[in-house]
């Protein structure tokens, strides 16, 4: 954690001079409260080390980093709108704490801010538009999703795969746009990212099921127990449909509340969907180590980057 | 009307382009919608006209023009959430034609959609983030004025100017910059912009105030009867203040069904206010022919732009 830390403490004190400097009006304030909330800063601390690897300087990162935690709050106090959501990592979320319409404008004007610090260099913000579009279609696809029966697994994995592995391969390829990478290691750092973050999404699927609620602060299977299509159940159903069983899908055929979610658990098990879930956890684990192996710089240059992904893959809340 | 007729006509066919293109999909059916509301189209317009003023040719302006018109209607479109209006155009507004979720993110979409449009030259980017931040600004003065009983003219004046003015001086901007037009030359057309946009605002609490009903399509003062905070209104409330009376500020005290509109209206206009209003118009119409006449071109090369501003200034709906 030696060097995620010291990232950690940089985009931190960005930030806080940030909001330090941000107005206290109606429409400012918001954005200070929700920068302001204790968070894992990921991504900007992604686009620090993306920089740094490919020989940029910090310092010449720090504003688009900020810029994309800025986006990444943004996204937050929007979908926490539309999700219903009271509480953001323990606190009242913008919408609670303000109201409706304080969110969405806030929120908007979050966004344009996200583009004036991430810079005005032509190939950054068309990188930018072009991963900010997707996050906007992974969030619909998400939406639309809970009014479907029939999801594909490959469908899921598009829809986070846009929904949070896109935005963490945007901080790292505009990390290396800074420092001036090649195409390729671009390319390479991108794909990092993405595999990266498509590994902290499915893990996060796993938690959700196995985890321990005392670690993870949620409510154990939150996600099953309200039949929320997550990898994990698509693929026990697909799994439970060639034996034949109905089992599975007949505890989601029943109200909420009448579902024995041990049972669901312990069926998924059975049936080789979370062995299959961790197998998928692992695929795209090892293929953004692949992807950081093959970038042609010294490995003692790739320590935060590793350091960064061993956190996120050993995770267990 | 004829200039303007065929700077509608090149925006039109450009933005039903853009529409055929867009994808028929829950995020960006709600975009393709909007757009395709009729619309006067002034501020893709004014792009056009700024930019032709200044040498550049039509083609390499359009898809800023284009850019501008989905930023603004992605304005309309939260706002519309916000002010909870069922009406856009005469047709259902989107968080009815859908919901309120949908529109929030069909507009989070669009908002990035106008910025891969307006184009990535530094300048111009910095240029729309700077006047996207104002217009939300001027969207939360709005809202905030709702809750309070002591806005002054400044201050209503500043907020109108956020929130209506700045854009088409930022559309006449950008025609300018794409052009190459010097940085006078651009503060110039700026300043023509803003001015024209402020007194097209203001001329707007005229008509809703003293307007023909059967021309607007709007109900008679309904700004006045709800007791919303015109400029008009303010003034009005200032001046009777200095007379001792107290009949206006006695019907706002009145619920709103027991106001007499006839009345209030009357007293607008014996006070003066409406008078004042008229100059206030007129002081704007001024400052922008003022600035229009300052740019160097030969005046045939303007006749697309005072065409607009006839319009603009003319019009009694």
């Amino acid at each position: 954690m030696v060097a995620l830390a010291r990232y950690r403490e940089l985009i931190d004190n960005h930030i806080q001079q940030w909001i330090g400097r941000t107005p206290r009006t109606s429409l400012y304030s918001p954005m200070a409260y929700i920068m302001g909330l204790p968070a894992k800063r990921i991504r900007p601390a992604a686009t620090l080390m993306s920089c740094e690897l490919f020989g940029g300087s910090v310092s010449s990162a720090l504003d688009a980093a900020l810029g994309l935690e800025l986006f990444h709050n943004f996204t937050l106090m929007h979908d926490d709108i539309m999700d219903e959501a009271p509480l953001r990592r323990g606190k009242s979320t913008v919408h609670m704490k303000w109201d409706v319409n304080a969110a969405i404008l806030s929120g908007d004007a979050m966004l344009v801010k996200a583009y004036q610090l991430i810079t005005s260099r032509p190939e950054i913000i068309s990188t930018f538009n072009a991963h900010a579009l997707m996050v906007c279609e992974g969030q619909q696809s998400d939406m639309d999703f809970e009014q479907r029966t029939d999801v594909s697994l490959e469908e899921y994995e598009e829809m986070i795969r846009k929904k949070t592995a896109v935005l963490l391969s945007c901080a790292m390829r505009i990390g290396a746009l800074i420092a001036g990478a090649s195409t390729s290691d671009q390319e390479l750092i991108a794909g990092f990212g993405e595999e990266l973050g498509m590994a902290f999404q499915l893990r996060d699927d796993l938690l959700d099921a196995f985890g321990d609620p005392g670690k993870t602060g949620k409510r154990l299977a939150g996600d099953l127990s309200s039949g929320k299509k997550t990898w994990l159940l698509i693929k026990a159903l697909e799994l439970e449909e060639r034996t034949g069983s109905a089992r599975l899908i007949g505890q989601l055929q029943l109200p909420p509340e009448q579902r024995d979610v041990q049972l669901m658990l312990s069926l998924i098990g059975s049936l080789g969907a979370r062995d299959a879930a961790e197998q998928e956890v692992l695929r795209h684990e090892s293929a953004a180590l692949a992807a950081i192996e093959a970038i042609d710089v010294s490995a003692d240059r790739k320590v935060p980057l590793l350091e960064l992904a061993g956190v996120l893959m050993a995770r267990d809340h």
